[in-house]
């Protein structure tokens, strides 16, 4: 192994990065690029009872779902302890998945504007067939051959970087009310060389993807996540505000702009939130969970709220061939994800809210403002603060559905919404603080601070940067 | 609760510190200090088996022992599977301590120079009685009153801080071998009316910190952790330095300094250790552990290695009154922590470790260049890569024997040394980097990337900036 040659200097990345959002256009050709990759590749997915599933079982005496190999991921139980919480103590069933995947996404400069792989993949939960995914979305087991499947393409720019340019390559979680402790490892890098375009992948600019953040389930959650990670704000948008909105839009996402609050005082004010909340979980049987009953196949709350657990067999063809069965978590409806934001001294703040799930692996990350599903709250004690004030606003910057991971939950979309408002928070609420798109960029850099709904609304907000 | 003030603004707190940092002498008035502070203190410790432990109790089935509250911690064991690692598997007691701390030093300009309120407190576990201490060391169960003891000086500064300014508020590890994901909250808050000076306590500039910090087990292991948080590098030390190596050393805490990595490089490689290694834990039972037995009142290793669970009985008088019983850990031998560093360039680089320790909350931390218990490594596998340069330098900047947490570890002492090296060491070597000492202090602002000992040996280096 030999040390990395020095490549030569060129402009500052986020300036590059900044460059490509301002790129759009061209959409159309992007469309029909999915619409003829759609015709020749399919995946059908078909429901069976969990006790049908092949390659799974039943753990005696647990009753949790395990892959035959013991890999990729199981379905157990959670009990959590939140003392003061309006419920302060449920179990729920939930997906350990230890491994950490890889998300990566390989950008390069075509014709001086850097470009993102994109992929247009298959995913069983996803409602559509195809999304907008990474260039790669490997677990390991994927890659380590458990699958006994092709060799991933494009894998390993992302396993052994020395050659390229690593940009973004930070560990992040994803839905903590899903998953136990699950993260991937959020990955950008950049290749100077040439790199062959396979069958069912796609040079964009940032520009591009931002306009098609807005197509309902197009972008998949992983796309969201790993772009979020990126980058990009400062001098190079400055030109592009068109009006106050866009101005404020701008200046938030520059190192200069100063907040409401300085960067030290939201770590503290995290740090405190992440003291004062004793979450207490501790991961056990599925099998005499209360209030949770494996019946017809699945395994559903007494109420019929929150989720199932199911089952599909799945089989696909074109690029991708195989066939295999996997539970999933199919949630009950579709889920309002929404930031309220305000310009403040010409700055655009973002009302961002200290959530704890039980799922996480540090207890609270930041949220957006408001994260619930409408209809599952009607079961719950507390109606979500905020949630009346998106829902009647009259002034939505942005509003698509899109999904989440189609690898684990099935049809699971939400509401994603950008809300302007004048209302006011106090400094020192306990929940809730204004921050700055440059401050949740700073916060980017580290795991576990902002969680996977925030993110992929950050990018929907970031791609209301004006273009041309 | 009304909105916090604005307070008049003031020059950078960093330059401040730096300032702190420059103003030393007077100790011969902290000794004297110490020596009457401990003419009128006492505190009687006195070995008991562990079966005899007043308020403590071997769980029936487990063996685990706990207080009869349930509160303070508990001696369980960690199963622990670490593939690769020279041990790759084994099992061993362990404290379990959920609750958070607080570790909390006050600071107040005194004459124009911050000066920290520090105490001078027994711990049953110092082996020397007092040593300085934080303004505040409280867990959780101190300060809700578990203890039925008197309230907590100054206690109130760091759970409402809206009216003074935070300096410091972050949550960091402490010992992975000895401890289950044990963090404690370490702050800084700076106030600016009067505060009463209690007995016990006296106001010391960062400067006379530093000079006692040669001072064997005098300057204890929870006024390390805090004051390693503290930033201070910058251009208000650049008049300081006296020769090459200070210069190197004044340029390493400057913001403007580069590495011979990035900091984006850093938290890559960071993020590449903890996805490589696939460390499983899980917590059990006391009773039945391999290799371990609990004989003659104390729990120990069959061969007599790594550390012993012992018992004691602990009377204290004078300002503190009262007396209490406990299990502690007692290690054996006395471990050697060291820093390998290197001027590169001009800027002083020191030679970070990424350890995996079976505690940590997050797999890996950056630990000291070496950082080992010499005779427990008789009986392990491999030889700690450096410690023979280590132990065989000519070039020793530091080299003082301090102790650790005297409220949980029994005459718990380690050799701090820090060693100029021209070693090379390979830049994508998987377990070692070169780091400046602005590089630390970025990532001291967040939870777990820095280990205790290393935060303890960057403040020993630290303090090595030439005073007047």
């Amino acid at each position: 192994m030999t040390a990395p040659t020095r490549r030569p200097t060129r402009r500052p990345t986020a300036t590059r990065l900044a460059e490509s959002m301002l790129v759009g256009g061209g959409t159309d050709a992007v469309h029909a690029w999915l619409a003829d990759t759609a015709e020749r590749t399919w995946m059908r997915v078909e429901r069976v009872p969990l006790d049908d599933l092949a390659g799974w079982r039943t753990e005696p005496g647990t009753g949790n779902l395990r892959h035959h190999t013991g890999r990729f991921f199981s379905v157990e139980s959670l009990a959590v302890d939140l003392p003061g919480a309006p419920v302060p103590h449920w179990s729920q069933p939930i997906i350990n998945q230890p491994e950490i995947g890889i998300l990566g996404i390989l950008v390069r400069e075509v014709d001086g504007v850097l470009h993102c792989l994109m992929q247009a993949k298959h995913e069983p939960g996803n409602p559509n067939g195809l999304q907008l995914s990474p260039t790669v979305q490997a677990t390991r087991s994927n890659y380590t051959g458990v699958h006994r499947g092709k060799p991933i393409p494009y894998l390993d720019h992302f396993r052994d970087t020395s050659a390229h340019r690593v940009v973004v390559d930070i560990r992040q979680s994803e839905q903590g009310a899903w998953f136990y402790r699950k993260r991937n490892r959020n990955m950008v890098v950049e290749v100077d060389g040439e790199v062959e375009v396979r069958e069912g992948f796609r040079w964009l600019t940032l520009g591009q993807v931002a306009e098609l953040m807005t197509v309902p389930d197009l972008v998949n959650m992983d796309a969201r996540t790993v772009l979020a990670c990126l980058p990009g704000g400062g001098a190079a948008l400055a030109g592009a505000a068109t009006d106050p909105f866009t101005e404020a839009l701008v200046r938030s996402a520059d190192p200069a702009a100063s907040g409401v609050h300085g960067i030290g005082d939201v770590l503290s004010w995290i740090t405190e939130v992440r003291t004062r909340t004793d979450l207490r979980v501790s991961l056990g049987p599925l099998a005499g969970l209360p209030d949770w009953a494996r019946e017809n196949g699945v395994i559903a709350h007494r109420d019929g709220g929150f989720f199932t657990v199911v089952g599909v067999d799945v089989a696909a063809g074109g690029r991708e061939v195989g066939a295999w069965s996997q539970p999933m978590v199919e949630p009950v409806g579709t889920g309002v994800i929404a930031f309220l934001v305000k310009v403040i001294d010409g700055v655009l703040h973002v009302l961002a809210h200290a959530r704890t799930e039980a799922g996480y692996a540090d207890v609270t990350e930041l949220a957006p403002t408001v994260q619930c599903v409408p209809e599952t709250h009607d079961r719950l004690p507390a109606r979500p603060r905020f949630l009346d004030e998106v829902l009647t606003s009259s002034r939505v910057r942005f509003d698509t559905v899109l999904s989440e991971e189609g690898g684990r939950f099935l049809g699971a979309r939400n509401r994603y919404v950008v809300v302007e408002t004048d209302v006011e928070v106090p400094p020192d609420d306990p929940e809730y603080r204004w921050l700055t798109l440059n401050q949740f960029e700073e916060l980017l850099r580290h795991s576990f601070y902002v969680n996977i709904q925030a993110r992929s609304l950050l990018l929907c907000l970031r791609s209301l940067v004006p273009r041309g």
